[in-house]
């Protein structure tokens, strides 16, 4: 049995996204020949809209519809602290918790030898350039906690090194609300290198 | 933190779709905005394309980009032989048996007086006037196994009882490859009810 043209090409679109099977592209397609046909023109607008007006801040990267992003535009973030991510949805991540008020820097990526991804492919260059100027005085590396992140740390930490400037990784360790008994023991073993005293 | 209006709109035009949550609509709108711009548009028009190009097919009510669908279309199926269906998906999910030979008919839902959908709000007046014709021999009614697939299987029964046709509903019991432990009671309870003498 096979789907008429347009069902496919629908279903192959869906499929293009992350995350997205084929049944889940199939159960998408259908429900969206269910919608009426403004509903339809919407969801296709705003996926051509955001790709028009979407653009990365010219200082930190992050997506943003001006030159400069919310973030980098506010008078109140402390520029003297920045704090490195891997992708622009990590900062929505840290920005919840509501308890960080320096700026971002977005790499859009993390080195990876394996896949030709050296500091020249991400924006490793330009955070180091950021870095010379001596405005920022605390780094905190916030890239994912796997190898390819932790190998990113590093090198911006050692490329850093001559620089007067702090460059710190974020914690490690047991998440919050987690128990023990689910724990990996990659987490569990950091979480026991990262332990401090009580009192 | 809020999102830029451009990504916002995007994040609210994937909630609408179904199974998608927030967290799932924020992950695929950060991916989009990492697509090529082409790629962007080919979604864009492929939603808007299956819309414009999908009907319903004007005897089985399946999906369609012609005036009949491809089953109706074709003279090898039988025609005696009709299966009763709530959605056009459900006709895939018939079809890849390879085992069912007849044609179908979409009811486009299901009885259901709490939400005020009565025989006038689907299709069954169209079913029953094809079904007085004559051509028809036997019905299989495939609705959900809840109560209102339940209520519009009775309801056709009991409708197309004057006529003369005979009127079957598809079997309960345990899914294939299943363990007994995970059955449900209801499951259970029609898999007792449903049994069948071995030789």
């Amino acid at each position: 049995m096979i789907f008429s043209p347009a069902i496919s090409r629908l279903i192959e679109a869906f499929r293009r996204l992350p995350g997205i099977g084929p049944k889940t592209a199939q159960r998408l397609a259908f429900y969206v020949l269910s919608m009426k046909k403004e509903e339809v023109a919407e969801i296709a607008g705003a996926l051509l809209e955001a790709k028009k007006r979407v653009r990365q801040c010219s200082r930190c990267f992050n997506l943003t519809e001006e030159e400069l992003c919310p973030i980098c535009r506010d008078p109140r973030r402390d520029a003297g602290l920045l704090c490195v991510v891997q992708e622009a949805r990590d900062i929505y991540v840290i920005e919840k918790t509501g308890q960080y008020k320096g700026l971002y820097f977005v790499l859009h990526g993390a080195l990876s030898p394996l896949e030709g991804i050296g500091p020249e492919e991400l924006k490793i260059p330009v955070l180091l350039e950021q870095l010379r100027k001596g405005e920022v005085k605390e780094v905190i590396i916030a890239t994912n906690p796997n190898a390819e992140g932790d190998a990113t740390a590093f090198y911006i930490a050692q490329s850093a090194k001559p620089l007067d400037v702090k460059v710190m990784r974020i914690g490690f360790g047991l998440p919050a609300g987690g128990d023990l008994e689910y724990a990996d023991e990659l987490t569990m073993s950091r979480a026991l290198e990262a332990r401090r005293e009580i009192l």
